[in-house]
């Protein structure tokens, strides 16, 4: 039996009362410490917890302070009690604590019910701690492992989110069931931090955003160019090998080629605002469809001429939230491996797992091996907020689900309601290096475009039908796809996608002579490569070279030159000896061609 | 010695005289065909004039019957006599001829000299024919060729263009020096019209243009989408072998970077108006070099990260009056094959000399060998419509000029204040296979740009300096190429740059498994093609393939499935008999190795 990914066999508290009763011993400990501080909230968040308290200022000597003593106070087994309250009993438990008495306040005029939870030590006497609470919390804290939480910072936060209100100081924290969760969680999130790709592409330098230019609008460096024309070649010449042919459409069009496909309907928050043309308005493209129709349209087309299939590296254009920005991932212009598929009911289900098969194939090429596959269908409670007819919908997710099946992704899940208005899709997922999961690939059905565009062909029996579309873009945007690429490998690419595979580096001047000429020899064969034949020293030389993550150093000196050899330094090898020019090369293509 | 294109050593009448003597006769046959037909202007107009006559219609066969009777009446040796005559004696000579009295005040009004040509035959009696001309004639006919002209179209026109005014009948006639002239010219035309891009666009099914889309926005076919794929690739490629590196840039840019960059100052009419996001404007970019700055502003830069050269396959977007689009070679909407060069002032020269080498490369590729370059400098007489300082045009000229004779364009042409107001520039030209001149590549210097985003590099001696600039597009833009190019070609596209390099037919059904063999063999390396298996006659299918001027046809039947053979046809050569299929391809990939 297939265990769900993420799923936890209960065997201890759960997870919510540990985040809860640890946030209360430390406001206990910062009570001890700051003993005039007022108490804010306290919730549980994502993986911890934080708790407002109002004073001027916590440091970061407090925080390890308070880190220490609560974590003495946990080893104490101090034990929770839970007291359903009235809402004039709380007033008086909280009478000098302001905050706490606006929310009891709030929780009286919403008419909830109120309870308190007091913290023990051993001895039965007084609590040494009160906080409204609802709980669920530990009965002792001998249940919690003291080293499994740790606080984290320290920031200003208003009362309620409003700056109007005082400013209070929100101690963050991390909680979980073991110090072994804890140290995993950090050592992800310190990877995650090495790999985020904004501070990748910057050291890299593979791409920039320019305040001149605009937020959202990512310029390509040389590398990061290079490296998006190779993911894009890569995937286009798949494409074309596969039965595609490639399609070319411009970048703007009239307003009343997005009024009929309907984005002016029901896509224009994502769409910028028309400009002008001799009077006519025009608006930059969100999506490559309505393009792709009107070539559809250009001639009669017959059941002969189906499936078509287009492929386009079509930039478009999407707007998004200033603050939603982020690199790569989260952009306002990008290029997608788009393609659409016009096919007949009899196609469709093949064409479905063609793609399909054709998404593994690419996203395996790039190390992605587990994807985890989501069925997005109608809610069938709210048909009013679909377009297209019941048996179309019927057919098109059977369609789907056979593909799905068929293609060995038995274990997809359904997201009802999750399709789009005009059809349903599937959705696929990979998983990164760290176990971070991102939606990339997506094949969804249209049954708005066709009608609307009154798109037909003539079958065997000589009648008009509308054909079947499909559109499905298997990298989806290549930015993001580079984003979430650049943290996969860690900005560590392998060689056959590297912007720059190999670099040479002659130990002495005397020597660029031989480095260049091996630099010809290289590039006589298509490898991608940089010589460094600066005048500085060989060291630095190798370190630049190794900061850039270059999959090969090659040194050459007296020694190689004679041999008509190179030195060879692997990524994450280090130095593998002198090695044939010749045989390097050899090596070289081959381990490319392998796409290891 | 050279002799400059289009020189003439002249040895008999103009031109000029010889096409309005031939006016003044046609004039002369119409009136004696329809004697109550106004007259009205009759100008000398490229390759030939036009005559309006105020008459209600004139058919195809009165264009014929006049054109006979005017050949007649050259050959009867008419002489031409030239009278300066005062607006009075004018207005009595053509006292029935409304238009000509109109003209008289005109001229009269203006100040202008008056004189008539008298059309006379042998005998010195009254003229035949008067018109107010100020000429030049020939002295008789007998210096005329009879042969050398031609009527070629009747059209309505409007007394002076204006629509208020009535309508005339225009008289179009060709006229050379001789019948060969004007028969190459026939030719020549017959010619053009068969390789016009716009009609061989629709049939070889390259591109089409969608008004739902917009007017100058072409929307590529497969074929032609890969055909401008594969001369982008070759473009690019070549580009990053000669030491250009790839960058990438939006599509689009905030109006803060078009006013410092100038564009909304100086190229504000062929640009699109703003559209908002976020309450900032944004703008299409009609060049890249804005978005190219900003990568080089990216980090400091040093004297030895130069030269760069920075090239984008870059879509662009300018204004062009509606009237003025035309297929592929004048567009909204087109991708450069741009790029851009920062060195210092002692690398230009070679720079400049590197780029006139790979521009002779790309368009020598193409088939397109008899270059003729152009030296566009500042108007020494209107320095201050140019920006930058003497010493730096002097610079640029001298750099530029120098490449030019380093490269052997000795007879290049200047073109005094043609330079962009930003800097001097070369531009190349091309004849096509037909003899006609086409502008493609022009190499730039600018001095605009680099101080407005004040460029810097630190020098040798660690002073901060600013990089020279250069632009350089050497197809220029990509769809005005392919517009030349299928000209050029007539559409019938070389085998290694065709979009379809070969059609395999089956000459039955029964031979449909082997033929899918043959496609798989050659898709395997990487050769372009199509199948046609469908159930048409071999016959239709052939000739489908030879309309799609398709470089090579390989038929399969059963003697060639026995033999692992293909019979070849091949455009041009016809049918070359069969040829096993490894010896076909090996053939092949030379052939499209070599770009024959």
């Amino acid at each position: 039996m297939k265990k769900p990914a993420g799923e936890k066999i209960a065997k201890g508290p759960s997870l919510e009362a540990v985040r809860h009763s640890i946030s209360h011993v430390v406001a206990l400990a910062t009570l001890e410490r700051f003993p005039k501080a007022k108490l804010g909230i306290g919730p549980t968040i994502e993986n911890g917890f934080y708790y407002d308290f109002g004073i001027k200022e916590i440091f970061e000597d407090d925080l390890k302070a308070i880190e220490g003593r609560a974590r003495e106070l946990l080893k104490q087994g101090l034990r929770f009690k839970k007291e359903v309250v009235t809402p004039a009993e709380a007033k008086k438990i909280f009478k000098d604590q302001p905050f706490k008495l606006e929310l009891v306040d709030e929780l009286k005029k919403q008419k909830k019910p109120l309870s308190v939870y007091k913290t023990y030590d051993k001895s039965p006497k007084d609590p040494l701690f009160i906080d409204l609470c609802s709980g669920p919390h530990v009965k002792s804290t001998s249940e919690i492992d003291p080293e499994a939480f740790k606080l984290t910072s320290i920031a200003g936060a208003y009362w309620k989110g409003d700056e109007k209100n005082p400013m209070l100081q929100r101690i963050y924290g991390l909680a979980f069931d073991s110090k072994k969760e804890l140290d995993d969680y950090l050592i992800m999130q310190a990877e995650a931090e090495k790999r985020d790709h904004r501070k990748l592409g910057a050291e890299l330098e593979l791409f920039m955003i320019s305040d001149e230019v605009g937020q959202g609008l990512p310029l390509f460096l040389p590398k990061g160019a290079r490296l998006k024309h190779e993911i894009m070649n890569f995937a286009l010449n798949t494409y074309l090998k596969n039965g595609y042919e490639l399609v070319n459409t411009p970048h703007i069009g009239s307003e009343k080629l997005w009024d009929r496909s309907g984005h002016t309907g029901f896509y224009k928050e994502s769409m910028y605002s028309p400009f002008g043309i001799e009077g006519e308005n025009y608006l930059l493209k969100p999506m490559n469809c309505p393009l792709h129709i009107q070539l559809y349209k250009s001639k009669p087309r017959s059941y002969r001429d189906l499936p078509i299939r287009w492929t386009e590296m079509g930039t478009v254009y999407r707007y998004e939230r200033s603050g939603t920005l982020h690199g790569l991932t989260r952009v306002r212009g990008f290029t997608q491996d788009d393609a659409h598929i016009f096919c007949t009911p009899e196609q469709i289900e093949d064409e479905v797992k063609k793609a399909l098969k054709l998404t593994m194939y690419i996203l395996g090429a790039f190390g992605f091996k587990d994807l985890e596959t989501n069925l997005s269908i109608r809610d069938p409670k709210k048909k009013g907020d679909f377009i297209g007819a019941d048996k179309d919908w019927a057919m098109a997710e059977k369609a789907l689900k056979a593909a799905l099946e068929e293609m060995g992704f038995n274990d997809f899940s359904y997201d009802v309601g999750g399709a789009a208005f005009y059809g349903p899709k599937i959705d696929i997922k990979v998983s990164d290096a760290i176990g971070r999961k991102w939606q990339l690939s997506t094949i969804q059905f249209d049954f708005n475009e066709p009608s609307r565009f009154d798109m037909t062909y003539v079958d065997q029996q000589g009648k008009e039908q509308r054909p079947l579309m499909v559109h499905r873009a298997l990298l989806g945007s290549l930015e993001r796809f580079m984003g979430v690429y650049i943290e996969h490998v860690a900005g560590a690419f392998p060689v056959w996608i590297a912007p720059v595979q190999a670099v040479v580096i002659p130990v002495s001047e005397k020597f660029n002579g031989y480095a260049e000429e091996v630099k010809a020899k290289l590039e006589a064969e298509d490898i991608r490569l940089e010589l460094y034949s600066s005048a500085e020293t060989l060291g630095r030389r190798i370190r630049t070279a190794e900061m850039q993550k270059v999959p090969y150093i090659l040194i050459v000196g007296d020694a190689e030159m004679k041999s008509q050899s190179v030195s060879v330094r692997k990524r994450g090898e280090g130095d593998l000896g002198p090695k044939p020019l010749d045989a390097f090369i050899a090596d070289l293509k081959q381990e490319i061609k392998d796409r290891k």
